[in-house]
């Protein structure tokens, strides 16, 4: 490679096709309180209290659940340029397209990653008010801002290399003792991750994340889904992070799209920020309270178009998958390090049996 | 029955047989952060940041972890004798012990109450220093008071007699159309309970709750847990209940006594509070948010000691248990009433598989 | 006195005249997220999340902002009887209506008290909703039930003596060493209060107060009263009472009327509470962090109405004021007893000046 | 100027000068809870708990309390060079030291910067345990990580300049409509400061700040305080700045250098990031809920001391000062911009008169 990487600022939006557009408004506006910036006959464009740019969020109608995008902004107009050459050396396909070929985002360009996954760089938007202060307007739940993306790719290791060369840090991971990489966190903007890569059948969109000020507003989101008779909802969570120390809630959106609401991460932006690896047999690695992942939330993820709209075949992981190798079956964990090799290991909190 | 049962104030303390001092005071003081009010060689006497009475809590040393008594507070000391005369009439084991029996306790009636549990009523008790504005010395995980009983009974209506003969009042229950009743709450102070009945093989001890003021204190234990690496006492939780509405977590202590934490429940002293029954198939009634309840959290209980420092023959239940008719097997719950009749019913979420 | 006095349960609902319901519906239901139980010509009826009695507000619209009616709640309808009787006997007025005088409560008897307060007793209400777990309408702000009421008497010890005789008992009080008595907090329910007698020129009302279930619902009430540019709203907070150990803010609603929310007092039900007594010269009895009392709040009340509706006359305190013992001029406070004779003792902060 | 300026990554740590060891000690481990790094006989070295260098915080042992040192990190070792050529260009005053010359810290160069404070910028520094996770270790106020400096200098623009061509960034201010700057913040990392600058009588300190994750770790040190009976070193808070967003508390410690506790600001990476200008007299600039900001806050603020360890003088702001045109005497303020041209303006709180 001969060409230099664009310079990217963060993850910035993502575009969901979702198959009923009521249903998707209800659960974005009304239940997550995101802000609907712009709506059209079949797309709506949304974005968290703190955001000032057009949408962090578009919704749009089609047929199938998918992930029609995932964007990032880069730090100046000229980055496209940067991008359209970097892409072009790599081989990937690569559009330019005009100032509005999303309603709200200035020129972009839009390629096909080399993991499968429908991504477009932009640096113009349109700004629009920050809610940050009116409060008058936040619910007991309200999101402040996109955090991050986290997708599923068959191999790991090959996606961490595609993104650092991109100029992405690792933060942290979870390996076990035989090399095996499990999923692995890593940024641009100096929190713990603008994406996550885990180890699955993909290309598929696993979540996207909405970064909350305090874990009160995400407590209230499951008290709010009870109320409605909507708890089933809830996947997964609340609970802490052992990887990255967030406070979490995961939700599925009408569609079955995985939402994350997250809080309480920490720093990464000094040069020699530690990186932290986790045993995949660590029992608080996923959840620092030791609580069982649920099988769904291991098996369960959102397809993704190619540039055409057109759906991704999806490929299948040949390494060791990390619900195989934790619970059950010949899977195991531990909570104690020191009880890493016996019977006693399996001292871990198991959920209910069906 | 011609005698008046005495007038009960509270659940007030109760008396845990542990195996080893030093790992209960670790989990009582160090982890909890109950204040030891009196340590003798075989018992350590403790209490919450709001308590004044010399102790809501006694763990002594036993070979057999078990709970030793369950204490309430009567309005006088003539209650005394109201109870002496009740239960003797009630033709239950009464015994009536001097001041210091227990220490920090004035005179006192203990009985095996007929529903197998040891039982003390008692008025007097030593003042100490209340330290409810003592924030230098609450942790991240401060605990106010006692808040209430649960025990396990085979027959629920039966316990719920028992009680009400009492003065004690229902405030909410689990039921089926059939008129099985699986649990009771019921209550003296103004709370949802004093003392909870759960149906299941008994006499044994369910656990002893402790209110926190808010849910951080609650969410900073588990935290605590996971920092030395004792995730697996945390057994059920954090959630908010569907009954009480409480917000919850349930431990176990070293010996496997189960606390549990909690917060948010409200006032029920008017005369016509409203009893709420809950479906045993409606999936939020135990939890809210529909998270599972872990099959160690129906089975598992404290055996109870006799007057005599004996242990209690446990009787199996004979009605349905709330385990059997909820998740799995034949069992099935609903989320949303409407689709209780169908296989959409049992679109709950379902723990992790071993 | 030969008549015994009603068993009183609880505060259950206070009267305000308002002079703009708009307003009012903005500033109670809006902002406070009240519950509106039903709203007529000229009054709006409404009701916190955990209540399930008709009211425990109503706003009346007439010519000038003033308190009512105050409310108390009797364990039995033949209280009232006991009611009429005792009234009599004191020689007060006493007026018994039938239910619907006020809408949504049953018969009832009004007194213009010793006091010269406009009170209600009543034990049957029309029950309503409970929405304790309609976290779909709850906002960021929710609040739980009405707490208490603050009322300012020229005579403490004398509103004392009556309340007492009304079976209310003392939980806190603010005194001097010559035997001044500042302030009372009295109770029925088990808190710290269901009445607060502040002394002062009256009879007015100093506040009525709300419960919230934590914290951080009373930091979006300022929140959203900047965001609406109408922080001149809040008078004084938040902060933490020394007295109750409360968190608390008060706010003016549109009339002047003062309200407070107020979280994390205590249990006060058994018979030997420790009653607290505070140093009026304790600069942490009033705020526990030492925050001056703004002017406004020692000063400012409602007036009062007769049982015909007219403003009762305003009577001055001669005993020394806590206004002027305290802070500025002769008066002085300090935030450490040892320090309590000296120019030390002035150690306090000081607000602002103009 | 021909040379670029260092690269900088952000604020680091500060070294104040206390005059007394043990009461430094208590202040910021007992109460804050920052962790001590390392202890010699005349210095404690201090982080907080997501730090993982050496320290943030120096507390050194001396005649008089002072600030001796800001330090910012620069990006990469070579950064140093380049720092040693700009300043030297600049004309101030340069000492390149070896590492060690601070306990943990590499190789550092040290300037009397044009505002006359005494600035380091390293690299390199020892690495040390993260605290994230020791969950056992956090107390109920548990501090994350330094955010913030600010220092009062006579003439802001002009500090602002200096800043900005060292590559910090705007990110509000506080200015009237004749064109006076009162106040600016600026960054490097992507949160609302690195360091602001505050317009008043200088070089001095003003505070350094420490961020939590919630504002419940904040209320905590306030209670904590009331119970030492030391509220007195509350200066003023909590409460929610409106620039910034922030929540805060300022503390005096010991030797009455000023802490801020901070949390809820914003992310400002975007090179587009929108600078918000507060209006001098909008009352809600400094307090989002309007509460005065107490004199000493804008009168006091520790000395700085020059690279020899001497008191530098202090210089008069020419400019009208904040205090002076906001509350009292000639000043004024409003809380609805639509009234500042008149009586009505006048409507914000008023703090106790002494």
């Amino acid at each position: 490679m001969s060409a230099a990487p664009p310079n990217i600022l963060r993850c910035a939006y993502a575009e969901l096709v979702v198959t009923d557009l009521a249903a998707a408004r209800w659960f974005y506006r009304d239940l997550l309180g995101l802000v609907v910036t712009e709506e059209t006959g079949d797309a709506i464009y949304l974005r968290a209290f703190e955001e000032y740019l057009h949408h962090s969020l578009v919704l749009r109608l089609g047929p199938v659940p998918a992930c029609a995008k995932l964007a990032y902004r880069v730090t100046a107009p000229e980055e496209l340029d940067r991008a359209e050459r970097y892409f072009g050396e790599l081989g990937v396909r690569v559009l330019r397209v005009p100032a509005g070929a999303t309603l709200g985002i200035g020129e972009a360009v839009r390629i096909e990653d080399p993991l499968g996954f429908p991504v477009e760089f932009f640096h113009h938007a349109t700004h629009v008010e920050r809610f940050t202060q009116r409060y008058d307007r936040h619910g007991a739940a309200a999101i402040s801002r996109l955090d991050h993306f986290n997708v599923v790719v068959p191999d790991v290791p090959a996606g961490q290399r595609y993104y650092q060369d991109l100029g992405f840090r690792l933060s942290e991971n979870i390996v076990d003792a035989d090399g095996t990489v499990y999923a692995a966190w890593m940024f641009r903007k100096p929190t713990v991750h603008d994406i996550a890569l885990t180890g699955g059948d993909g290309p598929r969109l696993h979540h996207i994340a909405f970064a909350s000020q305090e874990r009160g507003q995400i407590l209230h989101l499951c008290d709010h889904l009870g109320a409605v008779r909507r708890s089933d909802q809830i996947e997964r969570g609340p609970g802490r992070h052992g990887v990255s120390n967030a406070f979490y809630l995961y939700l599925r959106d009408p569609d079955g799209h995985r939402v994350e609401i997250y809080t309480h991460d920490y720093y990464t932006g000094d040069p020699d920020n530690p990186v932290i690896s986790w045993d995949v047999h660590d029992n608080q690695r996923r959840d620092w309270w030791g609580n069982p992942v649920v099988p769904s939330w291991y098996a369960e993820a959102s397809p993704v178009l190619n540039l055409d709209g057109q759906l991704r075949p999806i490929n299948t992981r040949t390494e060791p998958r990390e619900a195989d190798v934790t619970i059950g079956a010949d899977g195991f964990s531990y909570t104690r390090p020191a009880e890493a090799d016996g019977a006693a290991a399996r001292g871990f909190k198991v959920g209910n049996q069906v």
